[in-house]
């Protein structure tokens, strides 16, 4: 008879082997993209009409400007007539000014659909602002630091803990999923089962003489972009060929990869000496378990494996009822060859994951109503396919024209897309892209990365994928623990079920010590092989049959098995649930956030450029500030009432009594995205001032605390609020 | 002339090196051990009266039994009469009769003085619960888990999340302290710096035929707890010595350790096999940074070098003024030997470290008269030198007789016995022991444990240590970056120093390419040693000067050193702040917390022991459950609306409309610490069940949800709701 697990195995694998390797379709591709996001930059096909005819007329101007130049010689070698030479030069002179003006309007398309030399000024300018004010530092910056590695100073470790507490609160506590917190150090057998030993890499090249290492697929990007960044004098055709590089860079093999460096002569970047043909590296970090060394463990690169090794007591926790869903918040690691775009590719990062587990064949969800009517940027493949743009997508019409694959990946799109844009994520630069067929793993039923426009570009910051039953069954197979649901029938129902009884007294007689094998390979049959074989046996009484774990034929006689169908009560369902991941790159969505928050505006006076968070309250490192006006002990005996006050509430704040003028004070403070401040300017009274418009109100000292409470916590409005106090207009609150 | 550098490095130093290497006192205690929490049970001494005397007479009876047993076999074999032999037989008897009797005696002494059979059965309790109710899983255990490394379930990480979050708001909140969030991959040099790559180290043996490891200590603490407690035949004296060993197990060094384990003849465990000498494993996990494998790095084994690596800029951030905290809470990691104890030593954990940064010259602490009159149980190191218990202390009293070194000291343990009895620790089970003078690393100015008591005894769950300069100067020295803290006099003061000026021509021609370190030699050292070398200089012209960066002798003449002192006008004091250092073991917090809170009472009809987690609000891990009374679809609406009022108001709950008895769906959410149930009875009104007195309120349904999240959030105490709503009685709330 076939075991429960015979059935689990059979129903992924495809030989008599109970446990197949499983062949992942890519390396580094399939395994990164769908498993998590995986943080790379997606390149969208552009138009390049202007680019293209420029290029030509380039082109053309500059074999005009050859021939001229030959006219030119060939006058001058034939002994011309002086007017007759000079009128050439003339007109060489002029093709030679028409060639620049050309080459300045081509430098101009280039950088203006670039962009870059704005971006990189954004940057810099945000990224000025977040080191000063340690929103972060580099890690180990004493020592020089680590690639890759980073640190979040006090403004950021609160603006990061308030955004997990929100993910707990729209995600977690709003779907009553079940938390689970799993150790970093991962045993290797963990991440075999997974694919992640064999398949997590990147292709990796590195310099003959130096040993410094580079990613080979960075090298060609690099190029192709200098390239049609820089050289002028490129055809259209190069031009073309350069962009179809890029375009299939996440696709290459090592060879392909390879063949193109070398054809492109790229070499070390810093010393310019050859490279070696790429080859992949793993990208996990490596560590051993225990004092033998004989454990080899890992550092985990994403949380989910740890929700999906514990499915089995969580479908028990949650009643033996589906669909739940599991969420884990924690560090992960990748050890990047060459990190770069500061926050964005870091080696070690803050991933918060769902596993939402479903029935394959109900994947409907009871609240996708309350998400329906949302209207949103989607890029779906077909748009992506024939070179178009992003649009707005109602969801339901997502879902009802089989955009997106079902119900429940939908209402997770949906719960995305209210999560970043009450994060403070500008709906206009949030897009939800569909993987193309090519992008995803083979057993993925359809996938959408929630991107992010930052001055580097659309980011991946959160990947939506529903993952078919692939990682529950890895597991159930490496594991040999049944990973599986049940739906119990209201009432028995006859099914034909196929029966394979090996005969253990004849097997064990033929072949000894591998009886088990040999009869673990019959039960795994399915069904058309099994009447094959019996059909053979029946005709020939004796076949050849492969065993797999044996790595051999061995030959079967008619005694040795029994294969039939059989009329049978089946009172339930077993079968591998689906789950459907939502999966957060925390510090790439904080990063987009400081992007998106970030606006300068002139000083009072007018001599200075003032930098402003415009966080909400509910990401703000620090929720207000309490300032006595002048230093003064009644006003600071004042301000720290208030503050004990705002403690009490639970309110996050900062006391500042130095003699700094008020509009110092709140210029500091709008850098660190505080929304409101409190200013003792009398003993019965303050003004609460509101960051973005600069507003005052009155508000009577005992009521301070709580009038900042209620609009931090989104109990009221400012605008409620500025409807109800007295205004307050002063010249150092403007300043 | 010196540097601000050459400062610092001489301040620490006792020879002329620059950087020299720091020799911490003892391995693995030091480190382990002022750290942070250094996890290891405490050997409290006790008074053995009865088992002396008992095991004495037990050693006489025995005698007495051989005597008479010689004395039978001469009269047999001198054929005496019948009736004689008997009557000695009948006298042997009766000794030996006696000598069961003192066996008996003696063992129940051992047990009880002991406790261990009666503490296994209630952990055995707890972790049954525990394990049931998925407050933890043994990670990755459908491969088998790996020792050492525990996921926390549902309710186990919202509990976890709760205790992470009263910590921020009554540590890192309250005292307005600069959380940072640094990486757990730490570049080996950092850790080096710290100490722990040369003495971050456990004792080891192997066993000599399978290689298998052990803990060299725990091996001969479990020989001499299985001597003491299972042989009745050791004498008194063998007692005290084993008792003794015992009590020296932190303090012995590889070598006596290896010595005892020879004297008493201890073999490996499992097989029998002999053992290796001891040798020292270092516990860090290490692994490698990037692809060239040339960057070693480790898993941190504590927070904290995040923080003093980063104080220069959080210094600066917090305007250059001290004192100032900060906070960390972040995994940690160790790669112990041979993990036991369950959830108490575990090789992934999480760690909340504070480094108050306090000016050396004055720990006073503005706030400590919040504390002061505090009073609980202490155990200076006096008390534990002379065998006595630990007693009831006033914190104020503790502080001005010296008991406890500083204000700040004494505030951090006042604040910390606040925040663990708030959480649930009885305070009858909590005491704060004294490091003893050899526990202390030989830089630590005073260092106090918070000790939980639970089934494995008195366990270490927070340390709160004075470390003096140490960290700060250990990273300066290693990194060469100053960090320091400087105090502006309000007018320059004119002092005298010591000048030490080098010529370094005449230097550079003596000794070229070592001039370097040469001049770092003369400039590092002392005031005393640097005018015995010039007064030496001034008789003999040239002297032996030993540079060790060179590991040598130069010969040192008259012209090349210039030794004075001068008067100066200093502006400022430049100095390296002390730092106070409380550091929470966030995994045995909860555990201790699982045990404190867990009790048993008897069903309704009796024959039935319930289990109950009496957790506080703040840490229970679902506030509140809503059930309807029976299945019916209006209450499952009124059921549902309730539940949404529940997660709009923040609070976590679980709604059940399973139809299992109202009595059984109370009993499984008091075994998850549930404080409060709501049961919809009828469509008007609820009522509202308090976990541990049972007792219950009849609300309106509107009103349900603020109610319960007013008790929950400590706004109202249930005494209060109890005298406002009418009482509920039901059979079945009381089942």
């Amino acid at each position: 008879m076939r075991t429960l697990s015979a059935f689990i195995a059979s129903s992924t694998s495809f030989g008599h082997c109970f446990f197949h390797r499983l062949t992942l379709r890519h390396s580094h591709k399939t395994l990164a993209s769908p498993l998590a996001p995986c943080f790379r930059r997606h390149f969208t096909p552009t138009m390049a009409a202007p680019e293209d005819s420029l290029r030509k007329a380039l082109a053309d101007k500059q074999s005009e400007v050859e021939n001229q130049g030959n006219q030119v010689r060939s006058l001058k070698a034939g002994k011309a007539a002086k007017s007759e030479i000079d009128a050439a030069i003339e007109a060489l002179n002029a093709l030679k000014l028409q060639k620049a003006s050309i080459e300045k309007d081509l430098q101009a398309s280039l950088s203006s659909a670039d962009g870059s030399v704005n971006r990189e000024a954004f940057r810099q300018a945000v990224s000025n602002t977040l080191e000063r004010r340690l929103f972060y530092i580099k890690s180990f910056n004493i020592y020089g630091g680590v690639a890759g590695l980073y640190d979040y100073g006090p403004p950021g470790c609160a603006v990061k803990s308030n955004v997990l507490a929100f993910w707990r609160q729209h995600f977690v506590l709003e779907e009553n999923m079940l938390e689970v917190d799993c150790p970093c150090v991962t045993p290797e057998v963990v991440l075999k089962a997974s694919g992640h030993v064999e398949k997590f890499t990147d292709l990796m090249v590195k310099d003959e003489k130096t040993g410094t290492c580079y990613r080979a697929d960075h090298l060609l990007k690099d190029f192709c972009n200098d390239k049609l960044q820089k050289d002028l004098n490129i055809t259209a055709e190069k031009a073309k060929e350069l962009k179809h590089v890029l375009a299939m860079l996440d696709d290459f093999s090592a060879e392909e990869l390879g063949a193109k460096i070398k054809e492109y002569g790229i070499v070390s970047p810093d010393t310019k000496n050859p490279l070696s043909d790429p080859y992949p590296f793993n990208l996990m970090f490596q560590t051993s378990i225990g004092p033998s060394g004989l454990i080899p463990g890992y550092l985990r690169p994403e949380t989910a494996q740890g929700i999906f090794v514990n499915f089995k007591d969580l479908y028990y926790y949650n009643g033996n009822k589906l669909p739940f869903a599991a969420a884990q918040i924690g560090q992960a690691f990748r050890n990047e060859i060459s990190p770069r775009q500061g926050l964005l590719r870091v080696r070690e990062f803050t991933l918060a994951e769902i596993e939402h587990f479903v029935d394959p064949e109900d994947k409907s969800h009871p609240k996708f109503s309350e998400v329906a009517e949302l209207e949103f940027l989607m890029f779906p493949r077909e748009l992506q396919m024939s070179g178009e743009s992003a649009k707005a997508i109602r969801l339901d019409e997502a879902v009802a024209k089989g955009i997106v694959n079902n119900q429940t990946l939908g209402y997770f799109i949906g719960r995305v897309y209210l999560f970043l844009t009450r994060l403070g994520i500008d709906n206009k630069r949030l897009r939800f892209r569909q993987h193309l067929a090519n992008e995803m793993a083979h057993y993925a039923a359809d996938c959408w990365d929630a991107e992010i426009e930052s001055s580097y570009g659309w980011i991946e910051c959160v990947g939506i994928a529903d993952r078919s039953a692939y990682d529950l069954r890895a597991h159930s197979e490496k594991s040999g623990e049944a990973l599986v649901a049940h739906e119990k029938f209201p009432e028995p129902r006859e099914v034909e079920v196929l029966v394979i009884s090996p005969v253990k007294k004849e097997i064990g007689l033929a072949f000894k010590g591998s009886q088990k094998n040999v009869v673990e390979a019959l039960e795994s049959m399915k069904e058309k092989e099994a009447f094959a074989l019996k059909a053979d046996l029946e005709l020939k009484g004796e076949v050849d049959f492969y065993v797999c774990t044996l790595g051999k034929n061995v030959s079967i006689k008619k005694n040795m098995v029994k294969i039939s169908k059989e009329k049978k009560k089946e009172h339930q369902r077993v079968f591998t649930p689906s789950v459907i991941e939502p999966s957060f790159g925390i510090g790439r969505i904080i990063y987009c956030l400081f992007e998106h928050s970030y606006y300068t505006r002139a000083s009072k006076a007018g001599n200075e450029q003032l930098n402003v968070f415009a966080f909400p309250s509910i990401v703000a490192p620090i929720k207000c500030t309490v300032f006595p006006l002048v230093q003064n002990q009644k006003y600071e005996d004042i301000a720290k009432d208030i503050s004990k006050s705002l403690t009490v509430a639970g309110i996050s704040h900062k006391i500042d009594i130095t003699g700094t003028s008020i509009g110092k004070r709140y210029a500091r403070t709008d850098e660190l995205g505080v929304p409101f401040a409190i200013t003792v300017d009398t003993t019965s009274s303050v003004t609460i001032r509101e960051r973005d418009s600069k507003d005052q109100i009155r508000v009577d000292v005992k009521e301070a605390a709580s009038v900042v409470k209620e609009v931090t916590e989104g109990l009221r409005s400012w605008a409620d609020v500025w409807a109800t106090f007295p205004h307050h207009s002063s010249v150092s609150a403007d300043e």
